[in-house]
């Protein structure tokens, strides 16, 4: 039964906001701008903020954002990567000593100039990101060569504050993340560091928010201001055909080292500068996760990264024997929980069953259990799936066996599918004709590339419009072949790699 | 052996800078502002910033932050507070709704004016603490009593733009807390919970830093604006003779939720408004246990902690059997990394062991075990305690027992010696001349207080100085008894409690 339904069904005049906020007013296929905005509010995970561009995150959010942070943190450390704390102001100066880094950040740089009723000697810049912070000390850190590989990571906020068009978790004035920040004694160091973190984003992706992505290096045009390539784990959107940057890790070569003297005296006492990586993901993997899962119910949570995993609700019969089910269901969550699964009662009694089915179908939780005087004659509960809708019985003495076997299901489940329907997605092209038929039909575009950057240019002016323009994702590590003489689909040169083309968030 | 002779018999001319960087320049009991600014930069917690008043934690820092975070995060989630992250921006207009709130902060508040070249509508203030950025969404959240309580944490920097005497972790323009905002629909249970975070508090400084504190309430000078009491773990610095406030909980009664019409409709359905508390402990933990356990020969870390609990050095002589006790050493730290005991190896070759101790002692690590030929010989290792000093032997045969068994020991220990040190210092008084003569000798002040504000402005003018003025640090929790007709010690009018007074950071 449909949210919406219930909410009609039982809206009396007392419960009426109440019930009607559990229906969608937006449907996924419909209308995804608007869909995406009211199922990111209406299944608690952000609120929206009294200043344009920044959102609340609401505890839903923060416990995905920490399930993450579980994974990843563990897997640097193990990599001898150092948490560390840099304050996030930063004279402007330091900033404009790497030119192309700072522009690419300067229109969006929020700058404090009083505190109190003072006003400050100097501005001081926020954090759009720190290379600029951390590496003058990285300089003063590094003398000789036992000092290198130096790898240090920080958790915190950055602010970017971009013009038009914010989105919750997508595109925020203010978000949460860690950037890692590697220097080396060699260039080969400091490439397999960058391509073993990505390694560490795309299992974020697919392995705890089944969300499929492809590895592949960002052009000319997106690589991060200031380095010399940026690698991606590049997601895509099929319902607006969009990619989507997931997460990135650059390879700064010297290019920083250079102006902010981070050098070395080597194994033969040369002065030698090191080779720099830096890397982060953001809370913006949280938004692809429900752009990529939600449904017209709501959210959609894979059972890795969903704090409750198993909701329990009892659904009493009039004269039946309620204290039975209620007993049962107790019971069900302290089993479930003594099994490590993240079970949780909903023991309400100012709901009706219905109206907390819809309750956690919108909050994305994947597995429900209910429990009504039939399943307790049965000794059995009864099992909804959140992702695919399939209901079943499973007896009391299966339980724990099969609600684990059912949670990793799930989990590859979704994976499958939104896997299939990204697939769907991706079109081989040749020719500029059939690259604007694909892109007018919303495709992640396989094109042959020349790999020039006046090229990618102009394919984006030609193609903007009200929706956007296209532009490279990536080119992916995973090359199929290039046949000899292969073009370029849009300047007739010939081809140097195979390129995903499309329109981003 | 102390640094410092070590540093004078190894430097040659190649390592000079190094080797004298292990020494401090300064010692604890003679200079003590100066010994505490070198220790937190010597072993490396901090590294100064170009902008006055910011510092940068480093990896030793913030493993120790991390150690508090995977205790306290977890036990305030047992008491079902949830974690969330608030923007860090506020309107002015907003924080300005709460008067006295918004007056206690207003010097301080950084102020964001521009982004890039723009200049924005309304100056943003950047949180000094989130009471006014949150509790509007408090009283959006909050319809019923089944809405209540509501429990949320955020972990997150913040923003004090201090002016005069800044202070690594102590007194920082920018510093990581915690802040803990709960809203319930009765005071009492607003009251218990304020009482049962700051047991968690003092369970940090007592279990965790070995630092020891006095639970109590401060006056009404030092309330938190806005709030009705705040609730203080106190520490004391004997060097310095200086209170220390530790951590905060305030009971915020009603007075945010009339301003922020925070309120909800109770179980008879008459509207009332909730009963707030707000909580938080900060990076200041880490400053107080610098200072506390603090030696000449640099920092000493409570092995709980301490992220690496043993350092394991070979001793290598020349003729000796070099290839087996690096074998030995190793196979030591396998084992008691086995046993969970936070061991590693120093193997490097450039340095003697005698500058490994050094540097070693300069940064905490509550034990060091060194093993040599006649080590190898005896099927032993020499161990040496950071908090004492003391040397042993260790058969390896007993190697995890005992060395289990020293770690619980030195954190017991550590504790003790503070204790009774911090309890030497505190002296009890009656009268305004025993009140001056205490201060003088930078004792912790115990004075029967009649618990007026005029009088303690008073005496903090009276006692103002160039190393500070006498405040009152709090009144304990656990009162002495006071006779009747006990004066209070600064304006002779009946006593109403016992209060420590003395100087304070």
């Amino acid at each position: 039964m449909a949210a919406n339904t219930i909410a009609k069904v039982q809206s009396g005049e007392k419960n009426k906001k109440e019930e009607t906020d559990l229906k969608l007013s937006n449907r996924k296929d419909e209308n995804f701008g608007d869909w995406y905005s009211e199922v990111v509010v209406s299944a608690e995970l952000i609120e929206h903020y009294d200043i344009s561009g920044l959102y609340i995150l609401r505890p839903s959010a923060v416990e995905i954002w920490e399930t993450l942070q579980a994974f990843f943190d563990p897997e640097i450390k193990k990599m001898n990567v150092k948490n560390c704390y840099f304050p996030m102001f930063v004279l402007e100066s330091h900033m404009k000593k790497k030119k192309d880094h700072y522009d690419s950040f300067s229109q969006e740089v929020a700058l404090v100039t009083k505190s109190g009723e003072s006003t400050m000697d100097i501005p001081l810049a926020i954090r759009p990101s720190s290379e600029t912070i951390m590496y003058p000390y990285y300089s003063k850190w590094i003398r000789g060569h036992r000092d290198l590989p130096l790898k240090l990571n920080q958790w915190c906020n950055v602010v970017r504050w971009v013009i038009g068009d914010p989105t919750p978790f997508i595109r925020s004035r203010e978000f949460l993340w860690q950037e890692g920040h590697s220097a080396f004694a060699t260039e080969a160091e400091a490439h397999a560091e960058a391509l073993e973190i990505l390694e560490l984003y795309r299992r974020i992706y697919e392995e705890y928010l089944a969300v499929p992505v492809i590895k592949g290096t960002k052009s000319e045009v997106d690589t991060f201001g200031g380095a010399v390539s940026t690698n991606t784990v590049e997601a895509f959107i099929p319902n607006t055909g969009r990619g989507i940057q997931g997460a990135t890790t650059h390879c700064l070569g010297q290019k920083f080292a250079e102006k902010f003297e981070v050098n070395f005296e080597d194994e033969k006492r040369d002065k030698t500068m090191v080779w720099q990586n830096s890397w982060g993901y953001s809370t913006r993997t949280i938004g692809a996760m429900v752009m990529v899962h939600g449904d017209d119910k709501g959210l959609v949570l894979p059972p890795k990264v969903a704090s409750i995993q198993v909701i329990v609700i009892p659904v009493p019969y009039k004269d039946a024997d309620t204290q039975g089910t209620n007993d049962a269901c107790e019971l069900t969550v302290k089993i479930l929980c003594e099994a490590k699964i993240r079970a949780e009662l909903d023991s309400r009694d100012n709901h009706s069953p219905e109206r907390k089915y819809s309750e956690w179908e919108m909050k994305g939780v994947p597995l429900r259990i209910e429990i009504g005087p039939n399943d307790l004659a049965n000794k059995q509960v009864s099992v909804v799936r959140r992702d695919n809708g399939a209901k079943m019985d499973i007896g009391n003495a299966d339980l724990v066996e099969e609600i684990k076997k059912l949670l990793i299901n799930i989990q590859q489940n979704m994976f499958n599918v939104a896997k299939q329907k990204r697939d769907e997605c991706i079109q081989v092209i040749h020719t500029w004709d059939e690259f604007v038929e694909a892109l007018n039909q919303r495709k992640m575009i396989l094109a042959p590339w020349c790999d020039e950057k006046v090229v990618e240019l102009d394919v984006t002016e030609k193609t903007t419009n009200e929706i956007g323009a296209a532009k490279v994702l990536c080119s992916p590590f995973d090359q199929p072949e290039l046949v000899e003489g292969t073009k370029c689909f849009a300047s007739g040169k010939p081809a140097k790699k195979w390129t995903y083309w499309g329109r981003s968030y």
